[in-house]
């Protein structure tokens, strides 16, 4: 079953294998008229791409982005935005060591219970390199929104069992450590904890959090396509998320009713909440709050420890990847939430277009 | 925009406002030949209804379901199966108090930003009782999932910040206390909390478990459509849902990778994982362990205290909500929790019949 | 699989059979705001139910649709629109004569092949029935775009190879004769035909014609989801029709590219075309001009006649159907047609709200 | 609006403008284990590429596919197929006689009018070359329909005003003439007609007809999703095509139900129908016979006349299309119509599978 596109208006479907000859994304539906180049799409790849610290993957891979279509004159145009990034890395190397064999934590497994058979390279389509069409996406949606006052910044708010302090919190901290933390002294107990995890060949999970700002009250569909609902999904389809949760999250379950409400007041003349518990959602429906939403990012499953697991013919194995792994998702993740956040978002906006006769007349008339 | 909708093949559309003349949902892409009465829906409706306890709201409504088409002869004929149950409590009430005020913690706000204007009866459309389809179309999956062998348990894991405790865990208890509490003692700690709160005019909140058994390997979409990213957006578009976890879910942002990766042996001849940090799904795709996932539900934001807010003449005022409220979502929210992962999970695996030539041959051939 | 919704953003959704409970739709995605009452919808059910004149069934049934939610103090809230229309002819007939055996013409066998059996009183899904809930959705799809200049007039061309003459053509006509045409004589000559017709145990076909005027330059997409695509699978998702053209149609076939393509010149300051042979849609996307269509519609298979044909237990047998059945398909359908082209046109509008920056801009600042 | 993709399991997504860096189109939903190479999809693109008599365009392109993900070992994988074919003829060129002019026939002026501007290079999205992708997709889809015993053949059944005769229909003939018709004799007359409208620097129009043998019955869905409706939208969405019709399709206005009605009889224990009206699809299902549907396709609107027109300053021009144009769109559209067929069937077929629990239980137990 075809399942590899997101988004209604603002839809994206992406494709590529991490060792075949390239990944990308076509978006369709991107509003004509933005100014669009392939700069724009870039600095989000940089981002993601591997070998920026020691603590990301020491794989070198340029991840140059192309523009194969729907921009013409360095405006979008209207029709669908075919974008590839081709593979460098993709010499024919020796899988011998893990062509039959089911590494734990990762889709080989379930990937040959539900093809038959797979693309052994490298994790294939599994592999993180699939978010790439998803950044190159989330950045058009990105540049879009910013067109309409929209800012949504992301970053790790957890790595190791180290949390920010929300005291220390400085955006531009985020920028200046490998873990983008905005927080320095967490960033360098992180630090510490990531190298003993690499020494004793493991890996660490996280919490990547996520703040837009300036969205209008309104987006978002009651019943299933609440705007919670569709970010939770967003979210959640990147490969090593477990968990999500919006405003208070789990922490509600704890609370009661007269902590969680968030009271209403006028403000200037406007109307504003004076707590946003809710996360800026009500109702499935944005409030006018900053959206802030949580998400849980599993330890890297490739470990240089040796695992015991199982074989194709059903054998008991024991397996020892090789090769440069992240000791870490969640640095390289931050700009892929962000992505899947803004491609949401935005989609939200145009499907909130034809809530109203009156809009629909502003338009037509 | 429409959003009304949840799924693919096995696709609903639910419809209705609390206190309009009904509630209900079309189910089309039920296969034919499914045995299905009143009865059967019934049965699930009858779980979610009002006045089941004195912890839940104690207006009388039965909550009768028709089914209007798609049924013949006591089975599916594989068109549009209509259910609707009409509302009793339709009569004319005094809302001069509600309608043009702000509830805090209700979608009032965000549907008259959205939509201009709101039916202020009883929330409308954002009401709970808008789940009333859900769990009608959650009965007739989950009566396909038990020909298929696969078996759906969800019940309250934390109701008021008391959590069961895992060594007292007691399926049967589940159907004994009001609160649908797989441990006795924790749901009379739970009572005891249940009461304060009521008395101090409050409201609590809670989290849900769901297991799902007899899935096999294989279910679920690379990419966007993966299993989780879906249960995902099944269960956060309930209404006071505020997160959602999978297997160890914000659990594995402080694991290692050595905790959290499942390793795989060899079992009576069978491949399978020694541990279940997954949930049952790897790479978004069924891994043959049981799915189980967690739902954070907040407290009722209905509470009789007085509160602050705002009315849509941008005024300062209070409100204290009169009527009968639920002091705990939770217990009456299990069952929808269970029933959009019903309906999730059958999706999956009717979508999941195409993912091999082989399948194809078997049935076109 | 789900077949029984139609539309992008305004979504309908159908259910019911002939002799079930009742037939329905449900509309999501209506924008909030339009003026809607059970008149506006029943004035447009009015037109298709059976027993208007001889020439149509002489089955009693009122059809009086009821809508059960998403309209409040008169107008549409942006929720969906329920819908119905209670079957009066439900009684336990004798259906021994057909149950078993395959009419034809009619859908009993394909429906038996699908989905193993079927509801066989009276066609269940496969009646003309379903277009009650096509027709109920038209009705407010059309009252919507009435709002916004845009007037949709449909009536027979031709009918028993009676076609009308382009001369004498009077919209005014069309609500004088039982056959919907827009030329006096025409109609009187069908009259004959169909006596005549009727008198052999014998039914007719036609064309049906629909203008649609006021439809601005730029509704439709490039590629697959062309307005004349869009108008295309609409109209031919209707039971008996069996062709669809646009423009010129197949007559294209047969002229020179001098001859079809259509000059654009400046009038009263405005782009117009001096031709109308594209039938106001170039490239997929309407240009201004009125948008011209035709649908070929079969005789009705239900005819008095002996027919030879098979039973389901592979014997060959006659068959002879009783009952009331009209001679012919045509005037009821061409409320339906109209209907399909108002929902496919405001869809199409709305789809085209976000086609530009500046639009998007314009709703959100 | 997102309008690039058709198809709902086997669904397929097209970009590309006739002279950016290229057009292509990625395939999601394909069941894994079909034998695929690039020479199958090559055979397909070699059918429609320019320059294969003087009766198409004399440009030189290659029209080279290659495939960039979703194979692996010379199979299908299950995730989405990407295929491009680079633009060779991106040359810059002089346009300024046509960017501000609204060529008669084309889309200049809806999208313009659509979008604020348009890539005016060659037609840019609208031109014929967005059909490559569509090829492409069309014969991955018909490999499939091969391995399940389904072939389509489609031809040109008229052009320039002469049709084939029936009796001469010799299927190996199309392969031998330039306009790819099944009868010598007509082909000889065409090419006549085809030199004596070029020496009038116009163009020609025809019709398509498609027959589609090895379908089962049960495909295609009730309501709207019939196969015919499925199959009018595939085909109405190519750029020329301006009517459709399966089976006798207009022809039935004039037939009476007792013609038009095809009688079932046994025939070597078979249900079969005595002939063949309904073109292979009964209420929207495939009843078992050859599905047969014709397409009318207009004359090519870029003619080397001088013809009257505007340009988007509102000024009253001439315009005399300069290059290579094809005579007549009919020859390399058979295959853009058979590669809808094809994918549209498919699609058909996949969704046909959860038609029934029995089927449902065949894959899952």
């Amino acid at each position: 079953m075809a399942g590899s596109s997101f988004g209604t208006i603002f839809r994206i479907t992406t494709w590529g294998e991490t060792h075949g000859a390239g990944v990308g994304v076509v978006v369709d539906g991107c509003p004509a008229g933005l100014a669009l180049c392939e700069e724009d799409i870039q600095e989000y790849l940089d981002r993601r791409k591997p070998g920026q610290s020691r603590y990301t993957t020491q794989r070198k891979e340029g991840d140059k982005v192309s523009i194969l279509s729907g921009v013409f004159e360095g405006k979008t145009t209207g029709t669908p935005i075919s974008m590839v990034v081709y593979n460098e890395n993709q010499r024919s190397k020796d899988y011998s060591n893990i062509m039959d064999i089911y590494r734990p934590g990762h889709a080989d497994y379930t990937y040959d219970m539900k093809y038959g058979f797979r693309d052994y390279r490298g994790g294939g389509r599994s592999s993180g390199r699939e978010t790439i069409g998803r950044v190159a996406a989330g950045a058009v949606a990105a540049k879009l929104l910013k067109e309409l006052g929209i800012h949504i910044s992301s970053y790790a708010k957890v790595i190791a069992g180290i949390g920010i302090c929300q005291q220390n919190f400085d955006e531009k901290e985020i920028w200046k450590n490998p873990f983008y933390m905005p927080d320095a002294d967490a960033a360098a107990k992180v630090q510490e904890r990531a190298e003993q995890a690499m020494k004793e060949l493991d890996s660490v999970g996280g919490i990547i959090e996520c703040v837009i700002t300036g969205v209008k009250p309104g987006i978002g569909d009651p019943a299933f396509d609440k705007l919670s609902a569709q970010l939770g999904k967003a979210v959640l389809s990147i490969g090593a998320v477990k968990g999500f949760e919006i405003g208070d999250g789990f922490g509600t379950a704890f609370a009661r009713g007269s902590q969680n409400n968030d009271e209403f007041a006028m403000k200037d003349g406007e109307i504003t909440k004076i707590t946003n518990h809710s996360g800026g959602v009500l109702g499935g429906i944005s409030d006018g709050s900053p959206i802030i939403f949580r998400a849980a990012v599993k330890p890297t499953p490739s470990i240089a420890r040796t695992q015991n697991t199982v074989n194709k013919d059903g054998q008991d194995v024991e397996i020892k990847i090789r090769g440069r792994h992240d000791p870490m998702i969640v640095p390289r993740a931050v700009v892929v939430v962000e992505s899947m956040a803004a491609i949401t978002i935005l989609d939200g906006i145009l499907k909130n277009m034809s809530a109203t006769l009156e809009n629909v007349k502003k338009i037509y008339e």
